[in-house]
Formats: C-alpha cells, sequence, structure tokens
C-alpha cells in the first residue's frame, strides 16, 4: 500500500531536512492507514516490540513524500511491517525501515497468537 | 513560578528558530509542572478554552530557557494562567501569553464551579 | 481555502483529544498550504507576531478533519489569517483561531510594508 | 553519560505511553548533549545513518525518566552510540536502542575519516 504523507513544516529541522525521529511517525501513519484499510475500525490490539530504520537520502521542504507499507513476515504471535518512504515524483528511496509488531491481549498483559482472521489481512497488506 | 525548560533539537525549524506552535508545548510543561506542585498529583480535572500567545524575540538553538507560570484571574468556573517564556541568562523575553482553563466535570460533560481548595491552590502559583 | 488534515496517532494526547499545542501546527498546514497556492513558491518572507485560538469541541481519534483559511485582515505592513478546524463530515467546528504575520526583511532585520502583489494575493486566500 | 529527561504531557498517546517515535527524539537529547559535554560548541558534522529500538516496558505518565547515552563502537568514518532509556526511581528499562553515525563533509557532500580529537572525545561517552 502507498499512502501520500502531508508533511508539516515542524517535520523539518534547522538543516532543512525532515528530521531523524519523524520518521517512525511516517512508519505509524502507514501502519494506522494499513489496518483501517486491510483489518478494519477495530482497536489495534497490538504492541511495538521493536523498530529500525536506515536514512538513505535527506528530504527537504517542498518535497512530495509517500509511504509504501507492506507485510514482510508473520510468526505465530508477531509480525513485520516494512516500510519505504519515498519522493512522489521519481521515487526516490528516503528511507526504509521496519516495525515488529506482537499480538497482545491488554486485560491479561500477554502476548497472544494471531487470529486466523487478521493473518489473513495482514496477508492482503 | 519558573521552570527551566528541556530545549529539543526538533522543536527548531529550518529557520533555526523555536516551531510557533512549541511554544503552546511549553506553556504546557509549565501548566503540568505548576498543577502538580500547587495542587498534587489528583487528576488535572479541567478544558483549555483558549490560548493565545505573542511572540517577542525568537529562541535560536543553545540559548537556555524557562518558562513562568502565574495565575492571573480566578472566576467562578474558569481561570487564567499566564506564561512568559525568557532567556534564562538574562530575562530576554521570548514569547509571552495565556490560557483560559475551565473547570470540568467528564462525567456529567459540564462546566462546575471551582471548589475553595482548588481555588487557594490557584492562588499560590 | 478547505484543506483536509492528515492527522496523525501521535496528535491525541492521552484523553484521546487532540493535543491543545497541535491546533496551531494545523494552522501551519492551512498557512504552507494558502501561501503556496495563492503566492506561490517564493520564500515566505514575514514573522508570525501573535497566535490565538479557541477551544470549541474536542477531536477524537478517527474523526476526518478539515481546516479553512482566510486572509480576514490586511494593514500595510501586516496581516491576519483566520482558521477554522472541522469535522470533515458535518462541519462541526472543532476550533478556531486567527494568526497575525508581520512582513518582514530578513537582511535588515526589520517589518516592511506588503507588497502590491502579495497584497493581491493575500486577498484571494 | 546518564541525563534526566523532561519529558512532555504530549509525549503520552492515546493509550497513556510515551509513543514510540518520541523514543528516538530522546536518543536525540541524548546524543545533543553528549555532543556538547564531550566535544563541545563545534558544529555536529555527522549524518544519521540508521536508527533501532527495542520496546521494553511501556513509560506512563508521570514516571520520571532519564537516558544513557555511551560511544559503543568507533570505526574509520562512523560510530555508532547506544542508548538506555530507564525509570529514574529504579532503573526498570523502557527502552534501548542505538544510532550510528557518519562523519560527513557537508560542503563536499561526502563521509570522511573521523579526526583523532573527535575519536578521543567519543571514547569518553
Amino acid at each position: 500500500m502507498r499512502i501520500p504523507l502531508q508533511a508539516r513544516y515542524s517535520d523539518y529541522d534547522s538543516r532543512g531536512h525532515v528530521n531523524n525521529a519523524v520518521y517512525l511517525t511516517y512508519f505509524e501513519i502507514g501502519r494506522v492507514y494499513a489496518w483501517l484499510n486491510a483489518v478494519g475500525h477495530s482497536d489495534p490490539n497490538f504492541i511495538i516490540a521493536e523498530a529500525r530504520i536506515t536514512y538513505r537520502s535527506p528530504a527537504m521542504l517542498g518535497e512530495p513524500l509517500a509511504i509504501e507499507v507492506t507485510t514482510s513476515e508473520i510468526r505465530s504471535k508477531a509480525w513485520v511491517w516494512s516500510y519505504r518512504i519515498v519522493d512522489e515524483r521519481d521515487d526516490r528511496l528516503i528511507a526504509e525501515g521496519a516495525t515488529t509488531q506482537v499480538m497482545y491481549d491488554y486485560t491479561a498483559h500477554k502476548s497472544v497468537p494471531i487470529p486466523d482472521a487478521l493473518r489473513a489481512a495482514l496477508e492482503r497488506i
């Protein structure tokens, strides 16, 4: 899935680049969008266990950005989403990374298996 | 009350100034600190009704900042906190403003009178 | 001008509402969009002198938001932009406010008159 | 080096936890502090090439947080800083991670070797 990003002036730091931490917020925009579109409006009952990001090329003010999200791995209780942030005009790669999500029961406070319906939904991302 | 601010590199925008919206976050740091110190750890059951800010002088990277909070008006169901953001070295005024808080009952969804104990606490700020 | 806002999960605070400071960032999204569309890609050589905001109704997670920007006053060296943040589905008013911009010469470090071409552009917003 | 963090109400998301992206901002606070203290006020002429973070335990509103920064690897043109975010009261680990910095010549637009003086300074972190 590719989602256009509405970059904000305040995302850019004093070098004129998107600040390094903001990319994780962009990942989150992609993640929320993917969840809503593939899974629906049910509560996202997972926790983020890990995140990693590689910065490829600075994003400058005025450049139109988009994020791509793909489910790259599904295990029994966890899955990985991979992200690519690109310049929408020429697909220049700006940053890429991944987050690992663990299915979580917020009442029992423990990780739980991914239900089959969710597994099928994640495969569509 | 004067509270030192821990400015963050990401608070500064591409002109090298603290971004205009961040000052409201600084107000919030002052507000939370004032509440904890004058009122205590009870839940802050108020809503923000209004905010205004006047920008006096840009804050540049590396300048040590502090915020001052004062209760400037107490009405029956609302009060005003006034803020001054200054350079800690010479008290240069960077921004000043105010927020109006309304005492709120989150269960009944309506404004309520300020209790006497809170009124006394607000007078100490 | 009305611009759809791409709200971010991190815009919402622990009460599930858009944080009060984020509205100034939304104002900025509207302002940048208005400038690019009415004036063009020239450098926005103004400073923000004042901002004020009135909170009308909390914005909750999942509600689609938009911002409206209008030039509400043009003086010799300054102008006022007014903003309304609404729920896109029913135009429910969430917050409204204004910012005052002063035309600024960053080289001479002083305010300067608004050029005629910019004045005409501002009247289109 | 251990640096107390001034958490902000807006750092917490609608689950009442510090938002996952904010930890990279906390890393940056630690990084800037470490640079100023070990290297001084010279311009930080490096770029961030990679970041990774593992979330160990959620940070809740009101918990006092600190960040620890250590130089964990120095190569010819790059070095790694490792971070631990802890609850100041009992050292409970909240998140840990690392960033890789590449020494960079912003004029020539290329990576360059780490100067000896900087190498010595990094070893003190």
